[in-house]
């Protein structure tokens, strides 16, 4: 176990029936209110009207910044900062899923500061407060709502650039999971994948043997994901089974999972986020692909941790004759759960490697893992090719 | 899973050679400083002087309250809460075990309000502030460098009380597992016992069936409990295995395994306490004679769950026969790491249940668990003997 700072003082509500929360808790951090929201599903779910209700109800005025798309856009938060300026916003609330909670991060952040918001995310600036920021997740997936990290895509430069910082902790995060009930499947299974890559990205990145409460906590996380995913798609309003996936996928990326492992590299996170910012593509989506590709490229080396990991955590995917034989298992799964599989599914071909290779270069750097060169996720990516894998 | 607020601002710095850091941390909250310690160990290992330089070296004024016991006085405290008063205390150190990390908070919390400390602990008066604190723990046992609770031993009327308030939160934690290799072997085994009957309560006191995320994280923390024990009782320098008990024992009381499972008794701590307010014996040494005692007790209930639980965590402790053969290899255990296992190893006879019984009552009301009357009580005690369980 190597040595770490562990410090997330983020408080977290959750449970059904808790959103008539969400007004005392912003209004006690500021009365006027940015609702940063999605495209339309908060609305026609109704969660929408119950969140500005709440914050009413508590003495706030409610500015509104809708219309956040999954991968979202600089832009976007660029004109939540000139809104909250106009407005004199005091409080950012996030209702949505980790596109929606990440822009309200962004937006929080670069409200108080005189450079371009992007700055941040190159690496050129360092951030040093915030406005304060409420979540209310309502998907299981990316845990942004927990932690001090954001995503967001340059679409000019076509950059997906993500970074974490001590700042960005939300105040506040009202997790109900009654929210997801009506996350349609294909997303549902995203944010599962999305929680399980965190894990891959700690377990496999990385070799700390003697972490053992890290790699129990992690084991345990993963076997919760696993055993409820096929719950919740079979049932969308199995609360239990939607509390353990939104549970579970926070915790998965709210800091505990990484301390003690010591330098943690996110290759998987790395690749897709090319695929993302030149496809458009869901972030789970891409990592259905990258995930199993990255580890077939990486089985002679992490093998016997990948077979050892699965076989705690999802027996009905471990495979005794061989990872490779497993990683085949979790491509099905993913396939049959509504998730492409290869790059293929997703319209990507041999020759479009070179291209996403070169994209993912920026934020290698940003991110300081230069041994992912061109050549090595060029070669990675082969590995998410249905026709590499001598498939039809 | 029931609904739940999680809320732990502390801030952790874990690793070897991080006690330089404690000046700089508690320098940043106060000047005049207050430093808490045991009877002996801290100046016999070097590292009281080492905390003592690093806050004078930070411009920090260090006041000693020295001489904290095991099962910590209401007196010393109030010693304290005058010391601060006099000396104009800024912030607190608590540098030792849970004892000593417990008077630090009962100090910091007693010192802003004029009534006497103890109120807290009959629940006559509630927290509402604390001067700040600061823990480095020097066991890896009761979580209370990481949490919100205190426990404390009114000598005069024999009681010893605990309770928790989100108040409490020391600021910053700075663990070394270094400082626990000269911990004795009893004493390193009791602080595992004590971390292990936390997970215990949590267990088995309560029946959440779908809160896996829950479970598979006290599972984790148990499996790593069990296996690095030994580890450290072999090897007291074996930094790995003391930094998996330190951290493991940190989370088995940071508030995320109850977080979900609705109401928590805590059965096994409250005749614990009794036993440690009558007879001053150490917490862990109480806990390995009352948990077992107390599964015993309830092996018709909870029997199932229990052989689940050490199946998954304890695999060499599991008997297939039954529940109270597994009950029985973890008495032997215990035996093994040199605890006490029966009541009569710590001279408590027959004739003495009623009285021990008797003491249980104040705290059960205190606790709210008023289904742990005298009748109850001695009934579990009783499965703590020895003779009850017709052995020489």
């Amino acid at each position: 176990m190597q040595n770490f700072v562990f410090h997330n003082p983020t408080k977290v509500i959750f449970g059904q029936d808790t959103i008539p929360l969400v007004g005392a808790e912003t209004c006690s951090l500021g009365r006027r209110v940015l609702l940063v929201t999605g495209m339309s599903s908060a609305k026609e779910s109704g969660i929408f009207h119950e969140v500005s209700e709440s914050i009413t109800g508590n003495g706030g005025t409610v500015f509104c910044l809708e219309g956040v798309m999954p991968n979202p856009t600089l832009e976007k938060v660029r004109k939540g900062i000139e809104l909250v300026r106009r407005e004199n916003i005091e409080v950012i609330c996030g209702l949505g899923g980790g596109s929606v909670i990440d822009s309200a991060k962004a937006i929080g952040a670069g409200s108080v500061v005189q450079h371009d918001v992007w700055k941040f995310f190159t690496g050129k600036k360092s951030v040093r407060s915030t406005l304060p920021v409420v979540t209310v997740p309502t998907i299981a997936a990316s845990g942004s709502e927990v932690n001090s990290g954001m995503v967001l895509t340059n679409v000019d430069t076509c950059q997906k650039f993500g970074f974490a910082n001590r700042h960005l902790f939300p105040k506040t995060a009202i997790i109900d999971p009654k929210t997801t009930f009506t996350v349609p499947g294909n997303q549902t299974a995203y944010g599962c994948i999305d929680a399980l890559t965190h894990i891959f990205e700690f377990y496999f990145t990385n070799k700390q043997p003697d972490a053992t409460v890290q790699y129990h906590y992690m084991e345990g996380l993963a076997s919760t994901l696993f055993g409820n995913c096929q719950l919740a798609l079979d049932n969308p309003s199995d609360y239990q089974a939607r509390a353990n996936l939104m549970w579970s996928s926070a915790l998965t990326l709210n800091g505990l999972c990484a301390s003690g492992l010591g330098k943690v590299g996110f290759p998987m996170h790395l690749i897709e986020h090319s695929l993302s910012a030149l496809y458009n593509i869901p972030h789970g989506a891409g990592l259905a692909i990258v995930g199993p590709g990255w580890m077939e490229s990486r089985h002679k080396d992490v093998g016997d941790r990948i077979q050892q990991f699965f076989r705690i955590t999802a027996d009905s995917l471990y495979a005794p004759s061989g990872v490779l034989a497993t990683l085949g298992n979790l491509r099905s799964w993913y396939a049959s759960i509504g998730a492409p599989t290869y790059l293929e599914d997703i319209g990507v071909n041999e020759q479009d490697l070179p291209k996403i290779a070169r994209n993912s270069q920026a934020l290698a750097k940003v991110w300081r893992m230069r041994e992912y060169d061109e050549q090595l996720v060029e070669r990675i990516l082969r590995q998410c090719l249905r026709e590499s894998n001598g498939l039809p």
